[in-house]
């Protein structure tokens, strides 16, 4: 049997454990290969300044069964590239399934490829997704056909768990959820803001207020609904 | 105020969820220097193929803070590694904080920093710390005085935030926790084996048998108790 072959599409300023995350499980699950692209290929510096290196080339990938898509500040940017949009039509047109974590999805959006279906997203950019024909959904792992989408960053673990559950079964996600020894007990209950204290909701909001302007822009923009 | 220097101790084939967990958070906490080094310094190969570059060399960081280490398969060789064994102890020395995720304790406490200190590990290896006269704990989050540890690959996440908290405050952690949108609902409920099936449990301790039993020799050769 033919291998499934995973595509990490990655970005230059992406949020480097919406990757991370799904790829540690990803990585795990039997009869996979997974290819780490970006549109240069090499060296790719993450949000926070981790960089990755020995990243294959886009246009070098013939094709994928699955490509995912991680969110991250450098999202904005990506979605505008003309040469990395065509090489995320060309991958997801031949792909069996389309997945992304985070704001992910609004790449996803934006190449057309979740047209009218539901897709999560990171809270606090999640309503975009609707400028690109997309339906917003606030749950963690959105499933909508062949697109497995979901919420912000960490979700991508929760994501991951739920695609080794589609390509290899119940067993190996549960095996793989137990090498990880992925049993969470966050210090806090604050993970989303209809859980968080009203002032850090306020605090992250504003942290975040330039970004989801210069979202929506860039977005008004390529929609020409401005 | 001077800031917090974070350093991670990396060093090949670590699991890399083991380390961009606790990053991905770590990296968000104010007035702190987050530092990405091993003994060669550039570039890291991980257990899975991602790789890393523009790593510190451990020799050209002159003190930190803080030192965490994750784990991974190549915790055994790392912990056999004199010269860098050499620059856990030299930072370990001078850090007011001592912290590891998932087997990243085997070497604090072969290096000496963890002796008579309750410590977590990952749950497969966790019974070995005692080898090392460290006292191994169960739970997800083990502190110890200035000791912060706890279970295996993901675990990270919650040391993390706890971390954070200790550093900068539970609202800071609060608010790291809703930006990287933190509420877990993991798909299955296999995370630890007390809590999944037995035959789950059976056939990852089959998968890791042969890391089990390295990792026992390698301590038992370097303790004299063999």
């Amino acid at each position: 049997m033919a291998k499934t072959r995973i595509v990490f599409i990655l970005y230059p300023r992406l949020t480097q454990l919406d990757f991370t995350g799904p790829y540690e499980v990803l990585a795990r699950v039997p009869n996979t290969e997974v290819i780490i692209a970006s549109k240069d290929g090499g060296v790719l510096k993450t949000e926070m300044g981790l960089t990755f290196t020995d990243l294959a080339k886009l246009s070098d990938v013939s094709s994928a069964d699955m490509i995912m898509i991680p969110g991250g500040p450098g999202q904005t940017e990506a979605m505008q590239d003309a040469d990395f949009m065509a090489e995320v039509k060309r991958l997801g047109a031949g792909a069996r399934y389309i997945t992304s974590v985070c704001t992910g999805s609004l790449i996803l959006a934006a190449a057309g490829l979740i047209t009218g279906k539901r897709a999560g997203s990171h809270w606090a950019y999640r309503e975009l997704l609707s400028m690109f024909g997309a339906i917003p959904d606030d749950a963690r792992v959105v499933r909508d056909g062949n697109v497995i989408t979901g919420g912000g960053v960490t979700a991508g673990i929760d994501i991951a768990l739920t695609i080794a559950a589609e390509l290899a079964g119940d067993d190996v996600a549960k095996m793989i959820q137990l090498a990880i020894e992925y049993a969470p007990a966050p210090p806090f209950n604050s993970g989303r803001p209809e859980l968080a204290e009203e002032k850090t909701v306020a605090a992250v909001k504003q942290l975040f207020s330039a970004f989801a302007q210069q979202r929506r822009e860039a977005i008004e923009h390529m929609t020409g609904t401005a």
